[in-house]
């Protein structure tokens, strides 16, 4: 795509996320939500900001909420899939402990799903391979995976995400913006399904789902670059307090003993404020104010405060959560459980809708 | 490959298909078979000679058999399904008619049996892109697609093909020379699965599958042509004794009225007698000297009366299996049945052995 049709797409991705959103202030009942993460280690302020806390305000807003767990994606693209039962342990507290209701929201993985995991079939038959090779993810993860072979699963790996967002009928993907192409895969394997194979009764198997753009600001890490847990740039809201002031304590300011925002003169500076201002609600100009010619200890602290005390009772959730794993394991088990009769329902209905739902 | 390797690989093929078959005889229940077909149509003498005659002896032998009715794969390479419960049912009746035994062979569809689809993902995280191009079955099925754009699910055959046979963990796979290749890259996974992800206990979760080639000479067309039911050359099971008489009525032979067997010469009438030879179990040589100067006519007739002796007895069997579909259903369902409890069993393994298995 040219520069222009990408603004124009986006600029109606936009347009179209603001209707949603004024929707889902109307009647939430309409929205479900598939959204999710590779359990590949622990989460931290870019996912809290990023995902997770538009994920807790959705769900509170009433969307139904379905989140994967994508533990066959982790070996997309390594050999091993770690020390997984402990990631996934971790994502389960942080997911709770940041505010996710397992009562309202279902939290299932991958592997435990198998209905979902057939759709996989069907929907491979109905894009080509020079499509997959198109798809921007797939791209991008091969780049970072440095001239390693392409798996045949992270090839597949947009089919496997139709899937993930069609087994429970979601119609709404929260995404960012470089994940708008992702989405629209999907939109075509509903699309072909309906054209090709046949309906439930005389409607669609699948609906198309929306993108709903994620209207947070991008933040860096402490040192100004991506945040990245391999960086070690980031506060995992795991980390205690002292581990926190730390982590801003080696974070990069610049000489400047006033402290200002301004995002395109002083990044590392500007970004701390902004990060200190989403944990706290006020703008990042009024703290710059407030610190005057503090210089960067004084803006490092007010960032430690204010993260440690956005923090505070989501860690000491979590703490209680941990201590707890036959718990969080049964959060899961009810999850798996609610994922694999909707999965059933949905394959049931292709399966029919194939012709291959011979009589028993 | 190079012609020279080629033929190495065939030699090492067949003699370790020879050993096998000696092993069978001392002890069946040491082998477990996978073997299926697509539903596209139904079975004639191709099928019957080159695999279903084949089967029948291998599971009255007493090797456990797996026939797996591969709906999906009707879709690689087409935009719809066709008439397909009519199809699987007609396959059902051609299989039970010619001697599958529902009391000793497990006949399922892939669409029924989620866990076995399952192993799609694990299994494509263990071969490349690269890997799945250089299959020759995909090679030949794009080939014969005529330029159509290569679709997701017959890039993924050879993969899906690893999952119908390790998840019964079949260790014996008929197959034709040309299918050798197929086989290496289903025994290729077995081989990563277990170097990558783990073990049941201290075993490798799958068996390595050997190739059991099968010893039948292959057989063309009324016309010298490949069998296919698109050129119309070829005696299905279903056919009526006068259908099949037709069918050789318009063989093609040749102005010599002496018949003899000279495949290189003669290919035609050849074919013909070893046709008649291979449904009555005489000789080819012979049946050509008591035809003597009688021509293509006596020819017609012998190969006629062989052929419709042979399918007599099925034929029956097919009509009234025919008329009782409920039967048929049962028996597909019963086969789903103990297909998914062998799935659900394999998959648990292998969610094991990948740390999958979270606590309940």
């Amino acid at each position: 795509m040219t520069d222009n049709s990408n603004q124009a797409t986006l600029a109606r991705a936009k347009e179209r996320s603001a209707e949603i959103q004024a929707h889902i202030d109307k009647d939430p009942s309409v929205f479900r939500i598939l959204t999710g993460d590779r359990p590949t280690g622990r989460l931290h302020l870019g996912h809290y900001f990023g995902t997770l806390k538009g994920r807790v305000e959705l769900q509170n807003r009433g969307v139904e909420t379905w989140i994967v767990i994508a533990d066959y994606q982790v070996i997309t693209d390594r050999d091993g899939v770690g020390p997984l039962q402990e990631r996934v342990l971790g994502l389960l507290a942080d997911y709770l402990a940041a505010g996710l209701d397992p009562e309202q929201t279902t939290i299932f993985t991958h592997s435990a799903i198998p209905a979902l995991n057939q759709l996989m079939l069907p929907f491979l038959s109905l894009v080509t391979e020079a499509e997959l090779h198109r798809n921007p993810t797939v791209k991008a993860e091969l780049d970072a995976t440095d001239g390693r072979a392409m798996s045949g699963l992270l090839l597949t790996y947009p089919v496997h995400q139709a899937a993930d967002i069609l087994f429970c009928k979601a119609n709404l993907v929260p995404v960012g913006q470089d994940q708008l192409p992702h989405l629209e895969q999907t939109r075509v394997v509903a699309n072909r399904f309906d054209k090709r194979y046949g309906r439930s009764g005389d409607k669609p198997v699948f609906p198309r789902p929306d993108a709903l753009l994620s209207a947070a600001p991008s933040i860096l890490g402490t040192d100004g670059q991506k945040m990245s847990k391999s960086r070690g740039n980031t506060v995992e809201l795991a980390m205690t307090a002292d581990e926190t002031a730390k982590m801003f304590k080696k974070a990069k300011t610049d000489a400047d003993r006033v402290i200002t925002y301004d995002p395109d003169n002083r990044p590392e500076v500007s970004n701390l404020l902004l990060l200190a201002s989403m944990s706290t609600g006020e703008a990042p100009e009024m703290l710059a104010e407030r610190i005057g010619d503090g210089g960067g200890g004084a803006l490092k602290a007010l960032v430690t405060e204010s993260v440690n005390d956005l923090l505070a009772p989501i860690r000491q959730r979590r703490a209680e959560l941990i201590q707890d794993p036959g718990y969080l394991w049964n959060v899961l088990a009810r999850g798996n459980e609610i994922a694999n009769e909707r999965a059933n329902l949905t394959l049931t209905e292709v399966r029919q809708a194939m012709n291959m739902d011979y009589p028993a």
